[in-house]
């Protein structure tokens, strides 16, 4: 399904060589917000590729635009060309996503990579975590593909909280909360730690599972970790007020 | 048990404000291996602290201070203050640290801080996963303490695999390979993707693990992932060598 080789490939790449390799498609995990939480590879790829691509939900900005957006001035790299994925930021659009949309970009990105253009496509997070750039890559025929691999979200919740992800011999899960309950109950009983991502609509059925497996106490909610508005409370109080609602981008971790 | 507040802290951190800031203990995630995928946050920390601080095993190199190196020559870091861990690479130390040595370590990061001099703790990857910085923080009394999040291995071998963690609605988790088979069982049960991490002595066991239950055929294994001597591989077919052993840093990947 994935544009694979079970070849290693070369080593380390170092940043000054990026220019002088072969016309590719990178995936950039730009980190989980924060303009300074970028790697320093990922921030050559962009500063070398003539071509940037990202996900955009229609008529709305882009996420991945915006966190990359600070390095824009020294860079230059919006007067460049750009594809733009239109896809909407939603659980279902996610799930179900249009395939004419993806092989649409694929055609445009593959037509740069032909002309030896390199394409960055801008990944929120980590690319391999939850990202457009997964589903892109199963519509793209015959163009060498790189990642780079970036922070993602639970990393910098966990920062943020300075609560272990996992330390010793304890098992750690990321679950989407917009899982079945079901599926959901069976990995929280299975693992130690879990963090729940993409709380959104899903936080009071998330609530209720963790009332239910006596994982409430320990419980923190966590809302745009590194973004200014950045904000974390214990879960237990924010599941008092009926009235509270819960961004797309928020966490709940459970030790 | 640990150093948590729960008022939000300051928002993003900007790079040049770190000088000005009030004295701290940074926990450094520098990345999975290759020097280029260390943050920009992570290097201005490195470059702007007074003391390092990281873990050694006894009459051995730190390979925490190997990753940071190639930032050496431009900030001059090792000329500074030192404070060394000693802690052994192995799972038993790791899951029985021994507290003599990170209360020492804590005595000595405690009293850089209160003369106001930052402490800069080096940790593989991220400091949230299976890092030594999470058994020294308890140690800590009255010292501000800032995580800087990092990419961490699960990350750096997707991305050299070109597979997937997470996407859509999947469950996804971490699990130490030397955790009990019964935990690790009840764990890739509940969880679409598994990345077993610290294999080394374990292989053996999680591929009868995943033969059992028929999670072989699209298993990889990777190791020393960003690393010069990266190297993946289907796991199939190393798991029909008998002579093949593996390291304490390798990983296999469980779709």
């Amino acid at each position: 399904m994935f544009v694979v080789s079970d070849k290693p490939p070369s080593s380390a790449l170092a940043v000054r060589d990026i220019a002088q390799k072969e016309a590719r498609l990178y995936g950039v995990g730009i980190g989980p917000g924060a303009s300074d939480l970028i790697t320093l590879r990922a921030r050559a790829v962009l500063k070398r590729t003539p071509v940037l691509a990202y996900p955009c939900p229609p008529g709305s900005e882009s996420l991945a635009r915006r966190i990359a957006a600070p390095h824009r001035r020294r860079n230059f790299f919006w007067r460049r060309r750009v594809v733009e994925l239109p896809i909407a930021m939603t659980l279902d659009a996610r799930r179900f996503p249009d395939p004419a949309a993806y092989a649409s970009a694929a055609r445009a990105i593959e037509s740069h990579v032909r002309a030896g253009r390199s394409v960055a496509y801008l990944c929120e997070g980590d690319a391999t975590l939850y990202g457009s750039f997964l589903y892109l890559l199963p519509h793209l025929r015959d163009v060498p593909v790189e990642i780079v691999p970036g922070v993602s979200a639970p990393m910098s919740g966990a920062a943020l909280l300075q609560t272990p992800l996992a330390q010793g011999n304890q098992c750690f899960a990321v679950l989407p909360a917009s899982a079945s309950p079901q599926v959901l109950e069976k990995a929280l009983q299975a693992c130690d730690n879990v963090v729940f991502v993409k709380v959104g609509k899903s936080f009071r059925k998330i609530c209720t599972l963790l009332q239910k497996n006596d994982r409430m106490r320990n419980a923190r909610y966590v809302a745009y970790a590194t973004f200014p508005q950045q904000y974390c409370a214990p879960l237990s109080a924010l599941a008092a007020d009926a009235s509270f609602r819960a961004p797309y981008f928020s966490m709940i971790f459970a030790p």
